[in-house]
């Protein structure tokens, strides 16, 4: 359903409806509390605090980065969650997101011209991939910031959800590809949220396992 | 007061701690709905819809822009409400604005190193001025997602606040500066708006003016 019509200029009529469409990442909500503590986040608010570290934290990139691209990215990660939701990087589920978020991705950037659909899908496949500086460089801050959100919240998702030391470790060594001086302020983090309880370094022994 | 101390690099945590304090204006709350109606947006989703209108609409601009400084602009622009809070475009409160967060940059940007301050007050005050192609062209989406945030919503907003078509073309037609082809669609949806009853052509007579 298109809730504007512009007959005068249908690119502009496609545009407009496809910012109205991906309003929708405002309600979905990720495992992440405010760095206060009062609610979860969405991935509006995400997107948006990690695309302002990349601008400030920029001089710590391993190598060249084109800023501009790395925004487009950060800015635009997630918008497959409007139909494939949220998930947890520390679950099962996030072996079957792929197909899902490729098929949202379709439908989603398929609301544009097929010029800028053709972008979108490009540099969203780009930031997923991984390969290239960028999108190495824009993953730093999509990892940096829920880890940090952790640490100023007590640990309260990692708690939750019985993750420890070794599996944030495993999931995220990917920012030191990207940043090695942020790798050293996550470790640091790290280490400190083991020694303040917030997260357990190993995982409990399981029943019958003594 | 810093949430978080590293020693390695005082300079980062400056950054992590500005990060952390910025994220107050996901409770800053805007006069405009989402596009869904389900509730008023805060600055922080404000400044993700707007940044990405800029990468998608930046065809429009009248003249040639950095998209990468267009960008930075919007991501900040409204960090000073931290502070200084929401103000209405229609409203009084608008005149005075301007000291409060003249205050508000000094405080919070002034966490930061004094170069990068010096960077974001810099930007953050060129978009203010709006006099460089980059200011004039982020200001047609602070003013174009609103507008349209209305008209989506059937001028609630506009409604509740006694705002008429006169006002609206007044405060708005910056835009034109910024994008001929924006201001079209908007000329448009007001003229719509209008139509549909969602805005009000004029005000309503005063008692005793008849």
């Amino acid at each position: 359903m298109s809730l504007i019509a512009f007959e005068q200029n249908k690119r502009l009529e496609k545009q407009i409806n496809f910012i109205i469409e991906i309003d929708k990442v405002k309600n979905v909500i990720r495992k992440s509390l405010l760095f206060d503590g009062s609610r979860f986040e969405n991935v509006a608010e995400h997107s948006w605090t990690v695309s302002i570290m990349a601008i400030l934290l920029k001089e710590y990139a391993n190598f060249k980065v084109d800023i501009e691209k790395v925004l487009f990215m950060l800015l635009i990660h997630d918008i497959v969650e409007v139909d494939a939701g949220d998930t947890f990087l520390y679950s099962d589920e996030r072996k079957n997101a792929h197909f899902n978020e490729q098929r949202a991705a379709e439908r989603i950037f398929g609301i544009l011209d097929p010029d800028q659909k053709k972008m979108f899908i490009d540099t969203w496949k780009e930031y997923e991939e991984g390969k290239t500086n960028e999108a190495k460089f824009a993953l730093v801050f999509d990892r940096l910031q829920p880890i940090t959100q952790n640490y100023v919240c007590k640990g309260i998702t990692w708690k939750k959800h019985n993750v420890t030391y070794e599996q944030v470790v495993e999931e995220n060594k990917c920012i030191k590809e990207g940043s090695e001086e942020i790798w050293s302020f996550v470790e640091y983090i790290l280490q400190k949220s083991v020694e303040k309880g917030y997260l357990a370094k190993n995982q409990p022994p399981r029943e019958g396992n003594k």
